[in-house]
């Protein structure tokens, strides 16, 4: 049955050690550092406690970033520059190591598997970085009627879940979520303006770059879709009305990485759609999460606002792919090398504020 | 003389290349992306270009972050909760490689040399990465009296300058700033206020962790220091009134960094400072800097308006030590490598938004 491993994984994914995160909290005061002072960076080796349940925790490492690709059928509507070519061409790219996620993810030390979900054209490669996954040639036009059935939607969540538990039983210690399908902002907006109950026009930006006119033709095709939706739609039925295939294994790879209890950190602004989604379906996903990067689409800051995540890197970036999150990998596992190789005041015989050391 | 190195590397800093800079733009635009989708990380690839001189610039690689220290005759005023000791200490522990900056440089890949250009007490290692450079044990009571001679303001640069050349020398390719020193949080607000002509209680802050009735403390001392000095002081006789050692020898270091063509992350708010003295002796340096965070302490967001710098990080650290740009090294060597390493739309086959690849 389509959604099953997704359904499992939903159930499997336990609490956070909140009595390692106290540990990390107290031990974090210890190191020759003033309490606090490193902001951030001690929330996150803290969180990374709570998902390893011990402190310190072990670097997260190694790190695979999963970039899921799909169409979608939207693009019939004109609200993209780009011809819905370059989906399956960037994937070859992916592939052949020449786009942004490539250098990114091996700067900092990960693995890419592409995963062809929902591509509209077969992917002329023999790379093995390519995971031949696709349940449909791309989704229907949302404008109009679902993009999904449920039937495939449930697949598609399926297949992000194998991809974390594969990534997982080779060795990966920490995913990377990446996306790519022209198109995809849209669907991403829509589900953003669903779940958080904005207006779609709070939600809906420019995405690689379009211009007022399109902008208000995406905008008005967002609000036509959610208005054929009833009242608190469950989250497979949003996800089939208005998602993309991309997006449900993107939600499926987030609750995967939870199930297997390593830290996952999400990319923009289709990474936060499905991140919502996935919070919807089993909450306890969100402790699991690290924010890469707040997008400069409208919609990422909305979901960080919803979910209560504060963006590790804020540098203007709208690119996907989970470029965002890539960069932020070192800033993860530095968070985790603090706990793990910082003297103490005591070790350090280093005064402490209130005194010298005892 | 002293002050002849610092005076000499003012003189010897070149602009940076606009052609490199320019072509860098243009090339930008013809990687495998959305034109600007990389947003910081694409005008960090471009800074790289025109400090190079080439485009694509070289992988800053292998960095140095040099963490001066020293110690200030303010604390007996009371502006912080530390004892003067802690200075002595944290070097040790730098020595040894227990603290945060060590931790965060090795993480990045980084060389760590530790310099006490102006520690109270003798520090007690054998430590290899200890450069005995002390220009005096100590500022004098800024509050009271000038923290410095113009002689040891001197001495202090040109300890900074020689350190950057002999670090770009043995084959540094990029500097980071480093500092430690026990109540320079208040010469460090000083000199802010100073150059930036904003009140003290703009640019002062609670340093390391101290009270309401501290921070009033510390604001009144910084009126009064100030006050001494008469209108639009040169910036060696402000850096001798307020100054510090390592702050002086940070200056020298950035000018230095500039003079060798390399690109200079800077840290928190001390190196705020002492990238504002800089720039007031030799304008040219400040495009040879990559801010490395935000501090929480209100004068590094001053500082940062008034360069026109944006940083890379931003998260709520205030620990000082380099710390904040030690964690932004991978950041802006991921910059260089985007220009690098990306395929174009020409040579991946990839569709660009006007039309299919020429």
């Amino acid at each position: 049955m389509t959604g099953e491993s997704f359904a499992d994984a939903c159930q499997s994914v336990r609490p956070v050690d909140s009595e390692a995160a106290s540990a990390a909290a107290e031990y974090q005061d210890r190191l020759t550092k003033p309490r606090g002072s490193l902001g951030r960076v001690e929330e996150i080796g803290i969180r990374l406690c709570a998902i390893a349940g011990v402190c310190p925790p072990p670097v997260p490492d190694p790190v695979t970033v999963a970039v899921f690709a799909g169409d979608h059928g939207v693009v019939a509507e004109g609200v993209t520059p780009w011809p819905q070519e370059v989906t399956a061409q960037m994937v070859a790219n992916f592939c052949a190591g020449g786009a942004a996620i490539n250098v990114l993810a091996h700067h900092g030390g990960a693995d890419v598997v592409v995963v062809d979900v929902g591509v509209a054209s077969p992917i002329p490669t023999d790379s093995e970085a390519l995971v031949r996954r696709n349940v449909a040639r791309g989704t229907r036009n949302l404008a109009v009627e679902p993009a999904m059935t449920t039937e495939e939607a449930g697949a598609a969540l399926d297949v992000g879940v194998d991809v974390a538990r594969q990534a997982i039983a080779v060795g990966a210690r920490m995913l990377v979520t990446g996306d790519m399908g022209i198109g995809n902002t849209t669907s991403a907006a829509a589900l953003i303006a669903a779940c958080s109950g904005r207006p779609a026009a709070a939600v809906t930006g420019r995405g690689t770059g379009i211009d007022d006119a399109m902008l208000a033709r995406k905008t008005s095709i967002i609000e036509q879709a959610l208005a054929r939706i009833g009242p608190q739609p469950t989250p497979l039925l949003l996800l089939s009305e208005v998602g993309g295939l991309e997006i449900a294994a993107l939600c499926g790879f987030i609750v995967g990485g939870a199930e297997g209890r390593v830290p996952v950190i999400v990319d923009g602004v289709i990474a936060a759609a499905a991140t919502l989604l996935a919070a919807r379906f089993a909450p306890r996903v969100v402790d699991y999460l690290v924010a890469g990067h707040r997008s400069s689409e409208p919609g990422s800051s909305v979901v960080l606002e919803e979910l209560g995540l504060i963006p590790v890197l804020d540098l203007g970036m709208r690119l996907g792919e989970g470029s965002g999150a890539a960069l932020a990998i070192p800033t993860v596992q530095a968070a985790a090398k603090i706990l793990r190789e910082m003297a103490t005041f005591d070790s350090a015989g280093v005064s402490d504020k209130a005194g010298p050391p005892s």
